[in-house]
């Protein structure tokens, strides 16, 4: 199966042509901050006219187009719901007849985190299970549920995004979604750097020195035997794996599959995650799987062959 | 539809002949401590009998038995998988053989919290609506989840019930489940004495005195103005709230439905349990509604006929 993925990350939007699970072509296009979806989809449609063109392929070969959005979305109806800041015009357009304008070819919609959990079944950490659980660490904490093979969804499409959301501390920092103590206000990039300067040892940390403390930084001078940053940074492990618990205790998966940014440091940080599950997860039927994200940004492109594969009102 | 009913219960198991929503005739056995399944079996199937012919019906006349068990069961293959230290022999008794044996009737097994959940939406807070999310506050926390009409379930039938055992403070307290800072661990009837005794005006208040601190006595002082007895409560209506939160992120229900011994102070809880989810949930589509229970311990029986009803495989 020949397809057209397009995935709207934080920093810039993928447009590629897709066969099976091998991404054939991909064309990077930058994310304008003050940019409206209406004004890009024309660079879209160019870039995956060109991603086709380069793979030798003809779009009468393509069998649909398969968009992932950093929001939510009506995978039934092909509308963007919410878009928490970003392209504020997403819900008056109607992609569907845009894909069927520019290329002819059906289109699917769904979240980003959802299709990333698609790509990793279909070709990375998660292929052979049919109850998976994505938990990304990103610049937020993004995340998907899969129970029986079939994307949760829920009745307004939020059910399975939300694990950054869930709750770690009762009376906690205030979260960018409006609640209060969740596991992404807590322990995310967005507010690492506050948890730095609260740290008692900040102050005679060279933490202290940066411009910008990112969780890279963090390992890095934490690898250098820095208090302070070993301390924030068990602190989040401990975040991140309760919210996993959570997550093994909402969605009864046999695999939970760890992604994003923060994981290139995953030597350093999984096997405590997995630890604590190990310890702490309620599973009497047996161990949750552990795993780390196999395609990194590669799995939303790749979760396009496997959404368009899926049945319309699956 | 007249059917059979059965739920396990803390103290007590009870045995009813249900018609549609109203509960003809109960009947009540003592749980012994140290009793096993096995051994209590006959006097389930003779209180059945007995409701029956008080209800003036016969076996003939009902369609199946339909038991609601307090642990994880399979409701496919109608066995008990974990029992939480009750009933321990439970594995390994075919309550199927035993209802045809008895009755000659079909049995269906269930989770008891998924059957106040069926109850609930058959007969009482949650009617009319599909997604819905049961919250209920008794000994410990328990709840269940439905979405798109059907129970949530999962691979290892976990799925929905476990959201007294969702994080509720990181490094938090010990819970019986094996995991730290549950909302279980952090704010339920187990652990409220110790929450009591380690409030710094515990010493003075009048809850020092009584040999037993519940969440009855917790809401008569804090009515009688007792400092101790109002921060020990409005932290635990915290931790339910937040928890609540999170399942309405994990699963996206249109109503949640709080229910338990607790609630029997409803007036007192509930309006802050719902200001805070007002404020904090993140919900774009609308408002979720916060309903308590209205079925009270018939729940779960009144459960029996939706459950007797649905598909075997859905």
């Amino acid at each position: 199966m020949i397809v057209l993925a397009v995935d709207f990350g934080g920093s810039h939007i993928s447009c590629a042509v897709v066969r099976d699970s091998e991404i054939l072509f991909t064309e990077h296009l930058p994310v304008s901050s003050c940019g409206t979806l209406g004004a890009i989809l024309p660079s879209i449609a160019k870039a995956l006219r060109s991603a086709t063109a380069k793979a030798n392929l003809s779009l009468s070969q393509c069998e649909g187009v398969a968009v992932g959005f950093c929001g939510l979305v009506n995978p039934y109806l092909q509308t963007i719901l919410a878009t928490n800041g970003k392209y504020e015009d997403a819900r008056d357009i109607d992609l569907a007849s845009w894909a069927h304008d520019e290329f002819t070819l059906p289109l699917r919609l769904e979240n980003d985190a959802r299709m990333a959990l698609l790509g990793e079944r279909y070709a990375g950490a998660a292929q052979g299970f049919d109850d998976v659980v994505m938990f990304t660490l990103g610049t937020g904490i993004g995340g998907a549920a899969m129970i029986n093979g079939r994307l949760l969804r829920g009745r307004h499409f939020q059910a399975g995004c939300l694990g950054g959301h869930f709750l770690a501390r009762t009376g906690g920092r205030e979260c960018t979604c409006g609640s209060i103590g969740c596991v992404e206000s807590e322990a995310s990039s967005w507010i690492l750097p506050q948890l730095c300067r609260e740290h008692p040892a900040y102050s005679s940390s060279p933490l202290a020195e940066l411009k910008q403390v990112g969780f890279r930084e963090l390992l890095q001078h934490e690898a250098n035997g820095d208090r302070c940053a070993r301390e924030v940074l068990e602190g989040c492990i401990q975040v991140w794996a309760g919210g996993i618990v959570s997550l093994i205790h909402a969605y009864d998966p046999e695999v939970v599959v760890v992604g994003g940014g923060v994981m290139n440091a995953c030597d350093r940080i999984l096997p405590t995650i997995t630890d604590y599950i190990r310890k702490r997860a309620w599973t009497p039927w047996g161990q949750v799987l552990v795993r780390p994200a196999t395609l990194g940004n590669a799995a939303g492109l790749i979760g396009a062959v496997p959404l368009l594969q899926e049945s319309p009102n699956e």
